[in-house]
């Protein structure tokens, strides 16, 4: 029996004490909706991670201060089709004034609400489409918004992600309830704190923001900084995770209760991550990149970024071909430390590469793991005992035309 | 007036001294023209620069022994069609056995010949093909037959790539005459010694392996270590350079005549790194970016490479989209250190980003500078005296089709 239950229609709230709303403001031309909003009936404890991106956004900066100075967070504004980065002081202070108006609205002060933003670079947030989208969005605040807020904050995204679990802990229930976008601009080089993505989290467990911080960082580690889906990493890229405290369970360091919940929080991280690369610009594959028997888990991360990352390696899964030499090239030039003569690949269960050389499994047979819609590819160095994996996804004509086509 | 004139039809047979070949052995199941032969009437002093992928293919392997361990060499063999990388001892034992079935044919010892192979990894090369192959070549050498030879190299190339020119040394005419192909699998991760793609290089000019050895790294760095395809390095990248001494002009280390000699070889070598680049699979732009005014040489290229392996760039360039957010997001993301607040931004001539916020140039314009076949982005870093540059292409539908497609 599984520890948890995934809740059917799971969002962000599914979380007692969580609001959620999404909304039409104007910022996409389509009028599809673009402004979502989350409130919390209690003050939330809450942690953050970010993009290590050199340029990042000034809602990137506003989150960062509030990691830093804030005790609680109540609320928090997303807007879709502008990512209000390299925008300067004027995009700083925009990011500033939406806290502001959004607290206004909500009776809250402005270091209780974060902001975060994802679109179009270098575009001034139009502040009264923002006016807008707040006005609408407090408005529409409900117990079964978390829906429409994942709607809200799609952009090439061809679903909403949204998930919830519940647990017991300490013999009561407690609830996790999540919300991502994501699917270009993707890339796992960043490094523990800095993370991926737009990811909204809420739980009402009770727990300090030092605590929350650790388990989002152990969790990122192994979930979005696990993922890839063009190598490219965003300017804009957050993770926030809010604990109301409600459920009545307190989370303490190192207690056999917090480790349960960390589990829970990565199976929801996880589910996440996941469905982002299945819903990677055009992509048509899930496939697992697998290193094991390493000398060091970065030798094993080296390689398994490098076939995950690999152009050649993608186009050939889009096209079905089990081209085990662009795998091998990957390998060879990733840098990482291991003897080419004692490398064995998998594909699945099968066989494909034998220390160095082809392992001799008919091409048809690979063929027909390749084809599928999701496979793995294992790598065993044999030179050690560290190891690594990576989620990634196909390179097709469609993503090609996505980004072609994005801007005009 | 330039130093050197580039030949008419100038190919590696443009030097004195070398004759080529290039025919259909088999290898390719198009009946194109797929091994090409190389061949010196003198001993010739020679220099070369390989792959640095882990699982370096047996060709190259026996290169590397040749350079390590021949003083001259005195012809080349090389199909397409087959890597022969990936294939252990047996692929070892064919890459010999190549060498020593072209040395009887020519009445040289094997160390004297060199080989190379590009094309699919992990089949063993086919020893009836190759016995095929030197039979053809070895009757069908001549003093032009460079160009023949230059055809029978390529695999996705669309064009043959080759180049001669002559300039004067000592009063002397000296000739540099070269080849190579390259559409995939390029990347400029490489390391002096390590270069990229086959290439070979003719002159006529006397020099001793160690002065070949130093000139041809020093311009793998300026040229073939400088383009990026698809970010994808190959198990087969070889670069030779053959000198026959025929011209009398000797170059020592130091002299005016080797600097100038230098000049000419890298003008040589960066017109063959353009035209792979033109011609890289799919590839219907030629960006040129620069990076200036970093803190360190390794800034200026981490910005650089970033800038030019962006997925996100590469496919907005295709569009003809100026989209310099994506631009922003790959430097930002390069781990190169730098103040974003002082970047500039120019396409071509025209401000694109300023102290890092949008320059104001109204996006027509910017349109009408990447909707060219040929575009610079400079990135002025405002923050010390470094410098680098790197060429690179876009990534069109047509190279995924190609790459899908390649195996099958």
């Amino acid at each position: 029996m599984s520890e948890w239950n995934f809740l059917p229609d799971g969002s962000i709230t599914s979380t007692p004490g969580f609001l959620a709303a999404g909304v039409t403001a104007g910022f996409k031309r389509s009028g599809a909706p673009d402004f979502a909003m989350i409130y919390s009936e209690e003050p939330a404890n809450f942690a953050g991670a970010f993009t290590s991106c050199t340029f990042a956004a000034a809602p990137v900066q506003i989150c960062r201060r509030r990691v830093l100075s804030s005790e609680f967070i109540r609320a928090a504004v997303i807007n879709s089709g502008n990512a209000n980065a390299c925008t300067g002081e004027t995009g700083l202070a925009n990011a500033d004034a939406t806290c502001v108006l959004a607290a206004n609205k909500l009776g809250l002060r402005s270091d209780e609400v974060v902001v975060s933003s994802t679109g179009r670079i270098g575009v001034q947030l139009p502040m009264e489409t923002i006016r807008k989208g707040i006005d609408l969005a407090a408005a529409a605040l409900s117990r079964d918004g978390g829906s429409a807020a994942a709607h809200a904050i799609m952009t090439t995204d061809t679903v909403p992600k949204s998930v919830a679990l519940q647990l017991e802990l300490d013999g009561k229930p407690v609830t996790i309830g999540a919300m991502t976008k994501g699917a270009g601009m993707i890339d796992p080089k960043m490094t523990v704190p800095h993370a991926t993505m737009l990811c909204y989290i809420t739980s009402d467990v009770k727990a300090d923001n030092a605590l929350l911080r650790t388990l989002l960082a152990s969790c990122v580690a192994e979930s979005f900084n696990r993922i890839t889906v063009d190598g490219d990493m965003s300017t804009n890229d957050t993770t926030i995770l809010m604990a109301n405290g409600r459920s009545g369970v307190e989370l303490r360091p190192g207690s056999e209760a917090t480790e349960k919940f960390r589990r829970a929080l990565l199976a929801v991280m996880q589910k996440l991550a996941r469905e982002m690369v299945m819903d990677g610009e055009g992509a048509t594959k899930f496939v697992t990149v697998k290193v094991i028997h390493a000398a060091s888990e970065n030798d094993a991360k080296l390689c398994a970024e490098a076939v995950a990352n690999s152009l050649l390696c993608k186009t050939a899964w889009y096209g079905g071909d089990p081209n085990w030499g662009r795998v091998v090239a990957a390998l060879g030039y990733s840098g990482a430390e291991f003897d080419p003569d004692a490398t064995d690949i998998f594909y699945d269960a099968l066989p494909v590469v034998r220390r160095g050389g082809d392992a001799g499994t008919p091409e048809e047979t690979l063929v027909d793991v390749v084809k599928q819609r999701e496979f793995t590819i294992l790598v065993d160095l044999n030179g050690g005992s560290a190891e690594y994996w990576v989620w990634t996804s196909d390179i097709s004509y469609e993503y090609v035309k996505i980004n072609a086509d994005y801007h005009t």
